[in-house]
Protein backbone atom coordinates (compact mmCIF):
# COMPACT_ATOMS: atom_id res chain seq x y z
CA UNK A 1 0.00 0.00 0.00
CA UNK A 2 1.51 3.53 -1.02
CA UNK A 3 1.44 6.51 1.45
CA UNK A 4 -1.20 9.12 1.11
CA UNK A 5 0.72 12.20 -0.49
CA UNK A 6 -0.05 15.19 2.49
CA UNK A 7 1.12 18.72 3.12
CA UNK A 8 1.25 21.05 6.20
CA UNK A 9 -1.32 23.77 5.97
CA UNK A 10 -1.38 26.99 8.90
CA UNK A 11 -3.45 29.37 8.58
CA UNK A 12 -2.09 31.98 11.11
CA UNK A 13 -3.82 34.60 12.19
CA UNK A 14 -3.78 37.12 14.96
CA UNK A 15 -5.75 35.00 17.20
CA UNK A 16 -5.53 31.43 16.32
CA UNK A 17 -3.52 29.31 14.61
CA UNK A 18 -5.38 26.74 12.32
CA UNK A 19 -3.49 24.03 11.63
CA UNK A 20 -3.83 20.56 9.57
CA UNK A 21 -2.45 17.67 7.43
CA UNK A 22 -4.55 18.29 4.33
CA UNK A 23 -4.68 15.43 1.50
CA UNK A 24 -4.89 16.40 -2.68
CA UNK A 25 -8.96 15.93 -2.22
CA UNK A 26 -8.71 19.37 0.27
CA UNK A 27 -10.02 17.21 2.98
CA UNK A 28 -7.59 17.49 6.55
CA UNK A 29 -6.48 13.93 7.86
CA UNK A 30 -5.27 15.91 10.77
CA UNK A 31 -6.54 19.36 12.78
CA UNK A 32 -4.34 21.22 15.36
CA UNK A 33 -6.02 24.84 16.36
CA UNK A 34 -3.66 26.59 18.53
CA UNK A 35 -4.21 30.21 19.98
CA UNK A 36 -1.25 32.68 18.60
CA UNK A 37 1.39 33.49 21.48
CA UNK A 38 1.74 37.28 21.88
CA UNK A 39 5.57 36.93 21.68
CA UNK A 40 7.73 34.37 19.85
CA UNK A 41 5.00 33.46 17.14
CA UNK A 42 7.92 31.47 14.98
CA UNK A 43 8.90 29.36 16.93
CA UNK A 44 5.22 28.47 17.99
CA UNK A 45 4.50 28.14 14.32
CA UNK A 46 7.68 26.10 13.50
CA UNK A 47 6.13 23.27 16.69
CA UNK A 48 2.68 23.39 15.12
CA UNK A 49 3.79 22.39 11.45
CA UNK A 50 6.41 19.87 13.34
CA UNK A 51 3.62 18.26 15.77
CA UNK A 52 1.14 18.35 12.30
CA UNK A 53 4.42 16.19 10.75
CA UNK A 54 4.51 13.75 13.42
CA UNK A 55 1.19 12.89 13.55
CA UNK A 56 1.14 12.68 9.68
CA UNK A 57 3.99 10.51 9.27
CA UNK A 58 2.44 8.24 12.62
CA UNK A 59 -0.41 8.06 10.54
CA UNK A 60 1.46 6.29 7.61
CA UNK A 61 1.13 9.90 5.33
CA UNK A 62 3.56 10.83 3.14
CA UNK A 63 4.56 14.68 3.87
CA UNK A 64 5.35 16.43 0.91
CA UNK A 65 5.22 19.72 1.50
CA UNK A 66 3.90 22.71 3.93
CA UNK A 67 2.14 26.07 3.43
CA UNK A 68 1.53 28.62 5.37
CA UNK A 69 -0.54 31.66 4.53
CA UNK A 70 -0.47 34.82 6.48
CA UNK A 71 -2.64 38.51 7.00
CA UNK A 72 -0.77 42.07 6.05
CA UNK A 73 1.37 42.82 3.07
CA UNK A 74 3.66 40.27 1.43
CA UNK A 75 5.63 39.25 -1.59
CA UNK A 76 4.36 36.18 -2.08
CA UNK A 77 7.49 35.14 -4.55
CA UNK A 78 9.61 35.77 -2.27
CA UNK A 79 8.01 34.77 0.97
CA UNK A 80 8.57 37.57 2.66
CA UNK A 81 5.72 39.17 5.18
CA UNK A 82 6.53 42.85 5.02
CA UNK A 83 3.95 43.74 7.34
CA UNK A 84 1.63 42.44 9.66
CA UNK A 85 0.05 44.64 12.50
CA UNK A 86 -1.81 41.19 14.03
CA UNK A 87 1.00 39.42 13.98
CA UNK A 88 3.72 42.10 14.62
CA UNK A 89 6.04 41.84 12.08
CA UNK A 90 8.06 43.68 9.61
CA UNK A 91 10.05 42.38 6.96
CA UNK A 92 9.91 38.51 7.86
CA UNK A 93 11.76 36.29 5.47
CA UNK A 94 9.39 33.35 6.35
CA UNK A 95 9.89 31.34 3.24
CA UNK A 96 13.10 30.90 4.04
CA UNK A 97 13.13 30.54 7.56
CA UNK A 98 10.45 27.61 7.17
CA UNK A 99 12.23 25.81 4.57
CA UNK A 100 15.70 26.05 6.36
CA UNK A 101 13.75 24.23 9.67
CA UNK A 102 11.57 22.12 7.93
CA UNK A 103 13.84 20.93 5.05
CA UNK A 104 10.81 20.84 2.80
CA UNK A 105 8.78 22.28 -0.16
CA UNK A 106 7.22 25.49 1.65
CA UNK A 107 4.49 27.83 0.36
CA UNK A 108 3.93 31.62 1.45
CA UNK A 109 0.76 33.08 0.67
CA UNK A 110 -1.84 35.85 1.80
CA UNK A 111 -5.01 34.53 4.13
CA UNK A 112 -7.50 36.18 1.80
CA UNK A 113 -6.08 35.58 -1.47
CA UNK A 114 -5.45 32.26 -0.34
CA UNK A 115 -8.87 31.88 0.65
CA UNK A 116 -9.77 33.11 -2.73
CA UNK A 117 -8.54 30.05 -4.35
CA UNK A 118 -9.63 27.63 -2.22
CA UNK A 119 -13.15 28.67 -2.89
CA UNK A 120 -12.51 28.54 -6.74
CA UNK A 121 -11.13 24.86 -6.38
CA UNK A 122 -13.52 23.43 -3.72
CA UNK A 123 -15.75 26.40 -2.88
CA UNK A 124 -18.27 28.80 -3.94
CA UNK A 125 -16.61 30.07 -6.74
CA UNK A 126 -15.94 26.41 -8.94
CA UNK A 127 -15.90 27.45 -12.25
CA UNK A 128 -15.40 31.63 -11.99
CA UNK A 129 -12.59 32.92 -13.65
CA UNK A 130 -13.24 36.80 -12.65
CA UNK A 131 -15.11 36.65 -8.80
CA UNK A 132 -14.28 38.55 -5.58
CA UNK A 133 -14.35 36.92 -2.09
CA UNK A 134 -15.07 39.45 0.62
CA UNK A 135 -14.64 38.24 4.22
CA UNK A 136 -16.78 40.23 7.30
CA UNK A 137 -15.44 39.47 10.60
CA UNK A 138 -14.39 41.78 12.75
CA UNK A 139 -12.89 43.58 9.97
CA UNK A 140 -13.07 43.62 6.15
CA UNK A 141 -11.13 42.01 3.41
CA UNK A 142 -11.58 41.16 -0.21
CA UNK A 143 -9.67 38.78 -2.62
CA UNK A 144 -10.04 39.94 -6.03
CA UNK A 145 -9.35 37.21 -8.65
CA UNK A 146 -9.22 38.19 -12.30
CA UNK A 147 -8.96 35.99 -15.08
CA UNK A 148 -7.78 33.09 -12.86
CA UNK A 149 -5.29 34.58 -10.28
CA UNK A 150 -5.63 36.68 -7.34
CA UNK A 151 -4.98 40.19 -7.86
CA UNK A 152 -2.24 40.78 -5.41
CA UNK A 153 -0.61 44.31 -6.75
CA UNK A 154 2.24 46.06 -6.85
CA UNK A 155 3.26 45.75 -3.26
CA UNK A 156 1.63 43.17 -2.25
CA UNK A 157 -0.97 45.21 -0.74
CA UNK A 158 -4.12 44.57 -2.86
CA UNK A 159 -7.81 44.03 -1.67
CA UNK A 160 -8.25 46.81 1.26
CA UNK A 161 -11.61 46.68 0.78
CA UNK A 162 -12.47 47.32 4.45
CA UNK A 163 -10.64 50.34 3.87
CA UNK A 164 -11.72 52.15 0.86
CA UNK A 165 -13.41 55.61 1.66
CA UNK A 166 -17.31 55.34 1.01
CA UNK A 167 -18.54 58.00 3.00
CA UNK A 168 -16.20 61.25 2.17
CA UNK A 169 -15.42 63.15 5.95
CA UNK A 170 -17.31 60.08 7.45
CA UNK A 171 -16.52 58.81 10.99
CA UNK A 172 -12.82 58.41 11.62
CA UNK A 173 -11.66 54.55 11.47
CA UNK A 174 -8.89 52.71 13.64
CA UNK A 175 -7.11 52.99 10.69
CA UNK A 176 -6.86 57.17 11.03
CA UNK A 177 -8.79 57.35 7.84
CA UNK A 178 -12.44 58.38 7.35
CA UNK A 179 -15.31 56.83 6.10
CA UNK A 180 -13.64 53.79 5.58
CA UNK A 181 -16.00 50.83 4.79
CA UNK A 182 -15.87 49.07 7.80
CA UNK A 183 -16.19 51.41 9.98
CA UNK A 184 -20.21 51.03 9.02
CA UNK A 185 -19.78 47.54 8.27
CA UNK A 186 -17.74 44.65 9.91
CA UNK A 187 -17.99 43.14 13.19
CA UNK A 188 -16.68 45.71 14.98
CA UNK A 189 -18.26 48.60 12.98
CA UNK A 190 -21.67 47.66 13.44
CA UNK A 191 -21.15 47.12 17.32
CA UNK A 192 -19.33 49.98 18.14
CA UNK A 193 -21.79 52.42 15.83
CA UNK A 194 -25.01 50.38 18.29
CA UNK A 195 -23.33 51.18 20.99
CA UNK A 196 -22.42 54.97 20.34
CA UNK A 197 -25.78 55.67 19.42
CA UNK A 198 -26.92 54.83 23.20
CA UNK A 199 -27.12 51.01 23.10
CA UNK A 200 -26.42 48.15 24.97
CA UNK A 201 -22.80 46.61 24.15
CA UNK A 202 -23.83 43.55 22.20
CA UNK A 203 -21.98 42.07 19.48
CA UNK A 204 -23.19 41.92 16.17
CA UNK A 205 -24.81 38.98 15.96
CA UNK A 206 -26.97 39.91 19.16
CA UNK A 207 -27.95 43.11 17.08
CA UNK A 208 -28.48 41.13 14.03
CA UNK A 209 -30.97 38.74 16.12
CA UNK A 210 -32.88 41.98 17.28
CA UNK A 211 -34.17 43.66 14.12
CA UNK A 212 -37.52 44.14 13.72
CA UNK A 213 -38.07 44.83 17.46
CA UNK A 214 -35.58 47.30 18.01
CA UNK A 215 -35.40 50.51 16.32
CA UNK A 216 -31.54 51.38 16.94
CA UNK A 217 -30.53 47.66 15.69
CA UNK A 218 -32.58 48.29 12.35
CA UNK A 219 -31.08 51.66 11.87
CA UNK A 220 -27.43 50.55 12.11
CA UNK A 221 -28.01 47.62 10.38
CA UNK A 222 -29.71 49.13 7.54
CA UNK A 223 -26.69 51.76 7.49
CA UNK A 224 -24.30 48.95 7.35
CA UNK A 225 -25.96 47.53 4.36
CA UNK A 226 -26.33 50.63 2.85
CA UNK A 227 -22.50 51.08 2.75
CA UNK A 228 -21.30 47.39 2.18
CA UNK A 229 -23.93 47.86 -1.11
CA UNK A 230 -22.24 51.23 -1.85
CA UNK A 231 -18.87 49.04 -1.91
CA UNK A 232 -19.82 45.99 -3.65
CA UNK A 233 -21.69 48.15 -5.87
CA UNK A 234 -17.76 49.73 -6.66
CA UNK A 235 -16.31 46.73 -6.94
CA UNK A 236 -18.13 44.86 -9.65
CA UNK A 237 -18.35 48.67 -11.42
CA UNK A 238 -14.03 48.50 -11.11
CA UNK A 239 -13.55 44.57 -11.50
CA UNK A 240 -16.99 42.89 -12.94
CA UNK A 241 -16.63 39.76 -11.44
CA UNK A 242 -19.08 36.96 -11.96
CA UNK A 243 -19.59 36.34 -9.10
CA UNK A 244 -19.36 38.07 -5.17
CA UNK A 245 -18.67 35.78 -2.15
CA UNK A 246 -19.66 37.02 1.51
CA UNK A 247 -17.32 35.14 4.26
CA UNK A 248 -16.85 36.13 7.76
CA UNK A 249 -18.91 35.73 11.07
CA UNK A 250 -21.38 38.99 9.18
CA UNK A 251 -22.32 35.78 6.31
CA UNK A 252 -24.26 33.80 8.50
CA UNK A 253 -26.40 36.80 9.20
CA UNK A 254 -28.54 34.70 6.27
CA UNK A 255 -31.93 36.04 5.11
CA UNK A 256 -31.14 39.53 7.62
CA UNK A 257 -28.08 40.16 4.70
CA UNK A 258 -28.36 38.42 1.25
CA UNK A 259 -31.75 39.58 0.42
CA UNK A 260 -31.61 43.39 1.32
CA UNK A 261 -28.02 43.90 0.14
CA UNK A 262 -28.90 42.62 -3.07
CA UNK A 263 -32.05 45.13 -3.20
CA UNK A 264 -30.14 47.84 -2.33
CA UNK A 265 -26.99 47.04 -4.74
CA UNK A 266 -29.72 46.35 -7.67
CA UNK A 267 -31.47 49.69 -7.03
CA UNK A 268 -27.51 51.14 -6.95
CA UNK A 269 -26.84 50.28 -10.24
CA UNK A 270 -28.53 51.56 -13.43
CA UNK A 271 -27.52 50.04 -16.63
CA UNK A 272 -26.04 46.97 -15.28
CA UNK A 273 -27.01 43.76 -13.68
CA UNK A 274 -25.32 42.81 -9.94
CA UNK A 275 -23.60 39.54 -10.02
CA UNK A 276 -24.58 36.97 -8.03
CA UNK A 277 -23.85 37.31 -4.06
CA UNK A 278 -23.51 33.91 -2.12
CA UNK A 279 -22.05 32.71 1.40
CA UNK A 280 -18.77 31.21 1.33
CA UNK A 281 -18.76 27.59 0.95
CA UNK A 282 -15.14 26.73 2.89
CA UNK A 283 -16.01 29.23 5.95
CA UNK A 284 -13.60 29.61 8.42
CA UNK A 285 -11.50 26.91 6.38
CA UNK A 286 -10.78 28.47 3.78
CA UNK A 287 -7.75 30.48 4.51
CA UNK A 288 -5.65 26.73 5.82
CA UNK A 289 -7.43 25.23 2.26
CA UNK A 290 -5.87 28.15 0.36
CA UNK A 291 -2.45 27.24 2.32
CA UNK A 292 -2.77 23.33 1.37
CA UNK A 293 -3.28 24.31 -2.53
CA UNK A 294 -0.10 26.26 -2.05
CA UNK A 295 1.74 23.56 -0.66
CA UNK A 296 1.22 21.18 -3.11
CA UNK A 297 1.48 23.84 -5.87
CA UNK A 298 5.23 24.61 -4.32
CA UNK A 299 5.81 20.44 -4.02
CA UNK A 300 5.10 19.82 -7.68
CA UNK B 1 15.16 46.05 -49.67
CA UNK B 2 12.93 44.23 -47.89
CA UNK B 3 9.32 45.91 -47.08
CA UNK B 4 8.50 46.91 -43.51
CA UNK B 5 6.15 45.20 -41.81
CA UNK B 6 3.51 47.38 -40.80
CA UNK B 7 -0.31 47.34 -39.73
CA UNK B 8 -3.39 49.09 -39.84
CA UNK B 9 -4.47 50.17 -36.70
CA UNK B 10 -8.16 52.12 -36.49
CA UNK B 11 -9.45 53.73 -32.92
CA UNK B 12 -13.02 53.92 -33.39
CA UNK B 13 -14.56 56.42 -31.37
CA UNK B 14 -18.39 57.95 -30.97
CA UNK B 15 -17.05 61.08 -32.78
CA UNK B 16 -13.71 60.16 -34.71
CA UNK B 17 -12.03 57.43 -36.53
CA UNK B 18 -8.26 57.55 -35.92
CA UNK B 19 -6.11 55.47 -38.17
CA UNK B 20 -2.89 54.69 -39.02
CA UNK B 21 -0.25 52.77 -40.75
CA UNK B 22 2.02 51.51 -37.45
CA UNK B 23 5.43 49.92 -37.69
CA UNK B 24 7.30 47.36 -34.78
CA UNK B 25 7.98 50.61 -33.17
CA UNK B 26 5.05 51.89 -32.79
CA UNK B 27 5.64 54.89 -35.26
CA UNK B 28 2.57 55.73 -37.30
CA UNK B 29 3.86 55.95 -41.25
CA UNK B 30 0.85 57.25 -42.46
CA UNK B 31 -1.98 58.89 -40.68
CA UNK B 32 -5.95 59.15 -41.21
CA UNK B 33 -8.64 60.83 -39.34
CA UNK B 34 -12.40 60.69 -40.77
CA UNK B 35 -15.44 61.80 -38.48
CA UNK B 36 -17.41 58.82 -37.32
CA UNK B 37 -20.56 58.57 -39.35
CA UNK B 38 -24.12 58.35 -37.36
CA UNK B 39 -25.05 55.63 -39.72
CA UNK B 40 -23.58 52.82 -41.55
CA UNK B 41 -19.86 52.69 -39.44
CA UNK B 42 -19.21 49.53 -40.56
CA UNK B 43 -18.89 50.24 -44.10
CA UNK B 44 -16.68 53.29 -43.34
CA UNK B 45 -14.50 51.60 -41.21
CA UNK B 46 -13.72 48.96 -43.34
CA UNK B 47 -13.51 51.74 -46.72
CA UNK B 48 -10.81 53.38 -44.09
CA UNK B 49 -8.82 50.73 -43.52
CA UNK B 50 -8.89 49.57 -47.37
CA UNK B 51 -7.29 52.96 -47.71
CA UNK B 52 -4.79 52.86 -44.77
CA UNK B 53 -3.60 49.43 -46.93
CA UNK B 54 -3.54 51.10 -49.99
CA UNK B 55 -1.24 54.26 -48.69
CA UNK B 56 1.54 51.30 -46.97
CA UNK B 57 1.56 49.27 -50.09
CA UNK B 58 1.64 52.35 -52.02
CA UNK B 59 4.76 53.15 -49.72
CA UNK B 60 6.30 49.74 -50.19
CA UNK B 61 4.78 48.49 -46.84
CA UNK B 62 4.48 44.85 -45.85
CA UNK B 63 0.64 44.76 -44.16
CA UNK B 64 0.72 42.13 -41.85
CA UNK B 65 -2.44 42.69 -39.72
CA UNK B 66 -4.89 45.18 -38.95
CA UNK B 67 -6.49 46.10 -34.89
CA UNK B 68 -9.55 48.22 -34.03
CA UNK B 69 -10.27 49.05 -30.94
CA UNK B 70 -13.77 49.97 -29.48
CA UNK B 71 -14.98 51.65 -26.30
CA UNK B 72 -18.05 49.54 -25.01
CA UNK B 73 -18.50 45.90 -23.36
CA UNK B 74 -16.92 43.83 -26.15
CA UNK B 75 -15.36 40.44 -25.78
CA UNK B 76 -11.95 40.43 -26.92
CA UNK B 77 -11.19 36.54 -27.46
CA UNK B 78 -13.99 36.12 -30.04
CA UNK B 79 -13.97 39.80 -31.00
CA UNK B 80 -17.64 40.47 -30.48
CA UNK B 81 -18.86 44.01 -29.05
CA UNK B 82 -21.75 43.44 -26.86
CA UNK B 83 -22.72 46.99 -26.41
CA UNK B 84 -21.20 50.13 -27.51
CA UNK B 85 -23.85 52.80 -27.11
CA UNK B 86 -21.75 55.55 -28.22
CA UNK B 87 -21.74 53.32 -31.76
CA UNK B 88 -25.08 52.27 -31.46
CA UNK B 89 -23.79 48.68 -31.60
CA UNK B 90 -25.01 45.61 -30.00
CA UNK B 91 -23.50 42.29 -30.87
CA UNK B 92 -21.49 42.83 -33.85
CA UNK B 93 -19.30 40.01 -34.66
CA UNK B 94 -16.44 42.52 -35.67
CA UNK B 95 -13.55 40.36 -35.56
CA UNK B 96 -15.80 38.15 -38.19
CA UNK B 97 -16.78 40.95 -40.33
CA UNK B 98 -13.51 42.29 -40.74
CA UNK B 99 -10.81 39.37 -41.58
CA UNK B 100 -13.91 38.50 -44.09
CA UNK B 101 -13.25 42.01 -45.52
CA UNK B 102 -9.42 42.24 -45.82
CA UNK B 103 -8.20 39.23 -45.53
CA UNK B 104 -5.75 39.74 -42.87
CA UNK B 105 -5.20 38.69 -39.35
CA UNK B 106 -6.99 41.17 -37.24
CA UNK B 107 -7.39 41.24 -33.88
CA UNK B 108 -10.22 43.54 -32.07
CA UNK B 109 -10.12 45.26 -28.22
CA UNK B 110 -11.22 47.75 -26.08
CA UNK B 111 -10.09 50.95 -26.25
CA UNK B 112 -8.87 52.31 -22.94
CA UNK B 113 -7.81 48.62 -22.18
CA UNK B 114 -5.44 48.97 -25.44
CA UNK B 115 -4.53 52.29 -24.27
CA UNK B 116 -3.28 50.70 -21.07
CA UNK B 117 -1.19 48.55 -22.47
CA UNK B 118 0.54 51.03 -25.34
CA UNK B 119 1.18 53.30 -22.41
CA UNK B 120 3.29 50.35 -20.66
CA UNK B 121 4.87 49.17 -24.20
CA UNK B 122 6.03 52.87 -24.62
CA UNK B 123 4.31 55.31 -23.01
CA UNK B 124 4.51 56.23 -19.19
CA UNK B 125 4.38 53.27 -17.42
CA UNK B 126 6.84 51.38 -19.16
CA UNK B 127 8.45 48.37 -16.60
CA UNK B 128 5.06 48.24 -14.31
CA UNK B 129 3.32 45.25 -14.01
CA UNK B 130 0.81 46.91 -11.73
CA UNK B 131 -0.81 50.51 -12.78
CA UNK B 132 -3.73 51.99 -13.69
CA UNK B 133 -4.23 54.20 -16.81
CA UNK B 134 -7.73 57.05 -16.02
CA UNK B 135 -8.76 58.83 -19.27
CA UNK B 136 -10.52 62.11 -17.82
CA UNK B 137 -12.06 63.01 -21.32
CA UNK B 138 -16.13 64.05 -21.31
CA UNK B 139 -16.60 60.87 -19.56
CA UNK B 140 -14.17 58.83 -17.04
CA UNK B 141 -12.73 55.59 -17.44
CA UNK B 142 -9.86 53.11 -16.32
CA UNK B 143 -7.40 50.37 -17.88
CA UNK B 144 -6.53 48.22 -14.97
CA UNK B 145 -3.82 46.74 -15.34
CA UNK B 146 -2.47 43.63 -12.77
CA UNK B 147 0.72 41.33 -13.03
CA UNK B 148 0.85 42.70 -17.20
CA UNK B 149 -2.13 41.94 -18.05
CA UNK B 150 -5.33 44.23 -18.48
CA UNK B 151 -8.34 43.04 -16.07
CA UNK B 152 -11.51 42.10 -18.74
CA UNK B 153 -13.86 41.35 -15.74
CA UNK B 154 -16.33 38.45 -16.21
CA UNK B 155 -18.61 40.16 -18.84
CA UNK B 156 -15.68 42.65 -20.57
CA UNK B 157 -17.57 45.45 -18.74
CA UNK B 158 -14.19 46.11 -15.99
CA UNK B 159 -12.67 49.62 -15.41
CA UNK B 160 -16.15 51.72 -15.42
CA UNK B 161 -14.31 54.47 -12.98
CA UNK B 162 -16.47 56.98 -14.32
CA UNK B 163 -19.29 55.18 -12.39
CA UNK B 164 -18.42 54.13 -9.23
CA UNK B 165 -20.45 56.03 -6.85
CA UNK B 166 -18.41 58.28 -4.38
CA UNK B 167 -21.49 60.34 -2.52
CA UNK B 168 -23.93 58.32 -1.60
CA UNK B 169 -27.23 59.69 -2.87
CA UNK B 170 -25.60 62.41 -4.80
CA UNK B 171 -25.86 64.33 -7.95
CA UNK B 172 -27.81 62.63 -10.71
CA UNK B 173 -25.43 60.90 -13.71
CA UNK B 174 -26.48 60.84 -17.32
CA UNK B 175 -26.06 57.00 -16.64
CA UNK B 176 -29.09 57.10 -14.02
CA UNK B 177 -26.91 56.39 -11.34
CA UNK B 178 -26.23 58.96 -8.53
CA UNK B 179 -23.02 60.55 -7.19
CA UNK B 180 -21.00 58.99 -10.38
CA UNK B 181 -17.57 60.23 -9.88
CA UNK B 182 -17.73 61.47 -13.20
CA UNK B 183 -20.69 63.84 -12.49
CA UNK B 184 -18.05 66.05 -10.27
CA UNK B 185 -14.92 64.92 -12.51
CA UNK B 186 -14.97 65.31 -16.15
CA UNK B 187 -15.30 67.68 -19.22
CA UNK B 188 -19.09 67.05 -19.50
CA UNK B 189 -19.46 67.40 -15.23
CA UNK B 190 -17.06 70.43 -14.37
CA UNK B 191 -18.65 72.30 -17.22
CA UNK B 192 -22.48 71.05 -16.03
CA UNK B 193 -21.55 71.73 -12.51
CA UNK B 194 -20.32 75.42 -13.35
CA UNK B 195 -23.06 76.44 -14.98
CA UNK B 196 -26.17 74.08 -12.94
CA UNK B 197 -24.38 77.00 -9.80
CA UNK B 198 -25.03 80.04 -11.76
CA UNK B 199 -21.42 80.63 -13.95
CA UNK B 200 -21.52 81.16 -17.77
CA UNK B 201 -21.58 77.94 -19.92
CA UNK B 202 -18.18 77.28 -20.30
CA UNK B 203 -15.43 74.36 -21.02
CA UNK B 204 -13.57 72.52 -18.29
CA UNK B 205 -10.27 73.54 -19.76
CA UNK B 206 -12.02 77.51 -19.66
CA UNK B 207 -13.24 77.25 -16.40
CA UNK B 208 -9.33 75.87 -15.26
CA UNK B 209 -7.97 78.78 -16.60
CA UNK B 210 -10.20 81.35 -14.41
CA UNK B 211 -9.20 79.79 -11.22
CA UNK B 212 -7.81 82.16 -8.85
CA UNK B 213 -10.26 84.59 -9.90
CA UNK B 214 -13.26 83.19 -9.97
CA UNK B 215 -14.44 81.89 -6.61
CA UNK B 216 -17.39 79.31 -8.25
CA UNK B 217 -14.81 78.31 -10.66
CA UNK B 218 -12.74 77.36 -8.02
CA UNK B 219 -15.08 75.58 -5.93
CA UNK B 220 -16.25 73.18 -8.80
CA UNK B 221 -12.89 72.40 -9.46
CA UNK B 222 -12.24 72.02 -5.72
CA UNK B 223 -14.93 69.48 -5.23
CA UNK B 224 -13.61 67.81 -8.75
CA UNK B 225 -10.37 67.33 -7.11
CA UNK B 226 -12.29 65.89 -4.08
CA UNK B 227 -14.10 63.58 -5.49
CA UNK B 228 -11.13 62.63 -8.11
CA UNK B 229 -8.82 61.98 -5.26
CA UNK B 230 -11.43 59.70 -2.85
CA UNK B 231 -11.90 57.60 -6.46
CA UNK B 232 -8.16 56.93 -6.85
CA UNK B 233 -7.61 56.40 -2.85
CA UNK B 234 -10.27 53.55 -3.64
CA UNK B 235 -8.66 52.11 -6.54
CA UNK B 236 -5.33 52.21 -4.56
CA UNK B 237 -6.46 50.81 -1.36
CA UNK B 238 -8.28 47.78 -4.06
CA UNK B 239 -5.45 47.54 -6.60
CA UNK B 240 -2.29 48.72 -4.93
CA UNK B 241 -1.24 49.95 -8.70
CA UNK B 242 2.33 50.99 -8.86
CA UNK B 243 1.67 54.12 -10.81
CA UNK B 244 -1.76 56.09 -12.11
CA UNK B 245 -1.38 57.23 -15.10
CA UNK B 246 -3.95 60.32 -16.23
CA UNK B 247 -5.25 60.90 -19.88
CA UNK B 248 -7.40 62.81 -21.88
CA UNK B 249 -8.31 66.38 -21.71
CA UNK B 250 -8.83 66.79 -18.37
CA UNK B 251 -5.34 65.45 -17.97
CA UNK B 252 -3.57 68.91 -19.45
CA UNK B 253 -4.92 70.60 -16.62
CA UNK B 254 -1.75 70.57 -15.09
CA UNK B 255 -0.46 72.34 -12.11
CA UNK B 256 -3.97 72.75 -11.01
CA UNK B 257 -4.41 69.18 -11.36
CA UNK B 258 -1.46 67.04 -10.22
CA UNK B 259 -0.46 68.86 -7.28
CA UNK B 260 -3.03 69.35 -4.94
CA UNK B 261 -4.95 65.95 -6.42
CA UNK B 262 -2.02 64.52 -5.10
CA UNK B 263 -2.07 65.87 -1.72
CA UNK B 264 -5.54 65.33 -1.36
CA UNK B 265 -4.88 61.18 -1.69
CA UNK B 266 -1.98 61.95 0.46
CA UNK B 267 -3.92 63.04 3.14
CA UNK B 268 -7.36 60.85 2.64
CA UNK B 269 -4.63 57.85 3.67
CA UNK B 270 -3.33 57.17 6.99
CA UNK B 271 -1.35 53.96 6.48
CA UNK B 272 0.00 53.88 3.11
CA UNK B 273 1.53 56.07 0.76
CA UNK B 274 -0.29 56.73 -2.37
CA UNK B 275 1.31 56.02 -5.95
CA UNK B 276 2.78 58.49 -8.48
CA UNK B 277 0.40 60.04 -10.71
CA UNK B 278 1.91 61.38 -13.73
CA UNK B 279 0.36 62.01 -17.30
CA UNK B 280 0.08 59.96 -20.02
CA UNK B 281 2.60 60.21 -22.44
CA UNK B 282 0.88 59.12 -26.05
CA UNK B 283 -2.24 60.75 -25.39
CA UNK B 284 -4.88 60.81 -28.04
CA UNK B 285 -2.65 58.34 -29.84
CA UNK B 286 -2.97 55.53 -26.83
CA UNK B 287 -5.89 53.86 -28.35
CA UNK B 288 -4.76 53.55 -31.82
CA UNK B 289 -1.26 52.81 -30.42
CA UNK B 290 -2.43 50.02 -28.54
CA UNK B 291 -4.66 48.79 -31.37
CA UNK B 292 -1.39 48.20 -33.34
CA UNK B 293 0.04 46.00 -30.24
CA UNK B 294 -2.78 43.88 -30.95
CA UNK B 295 -2.69 43.63 -34.42
CA UNK B 296 0.93 42.75 -34.48
CA UNK B 297 0.12 39.94 -31.70
CA UNK B 298 -2.53 38.59 -33.95
CA UNK B 299 -0.25 38.60 -37.22
CA UNK B 300 2.14 36.54 -35.31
Amino acid sequence: MSALPVVLAVDLGGTAMKGAVVGEDGAAAAESILATPTDDILPALVRLLEDLRRTAMDDGHDVVGAGVVTPGMLDEQRGVVHYASNLGWRDVPLLDILRAELRLPVAVGHDVRAAGLAERNTGAARGFGDFTLVPIGTGVAAALVSAGGAVTGATGAAGEFGHIPVIPGGEPCTCGQRGCLEVYMSGAGVSRRYQAAGGEPLSTRRIVERLGGDALADRVWSEALDVLAQGLNILTLLLDPGLIVLGGGVSHAGDALFGPLSDRMSAGLAWRDRPPVVRSALGGDAGRTGAALLAFDAAR
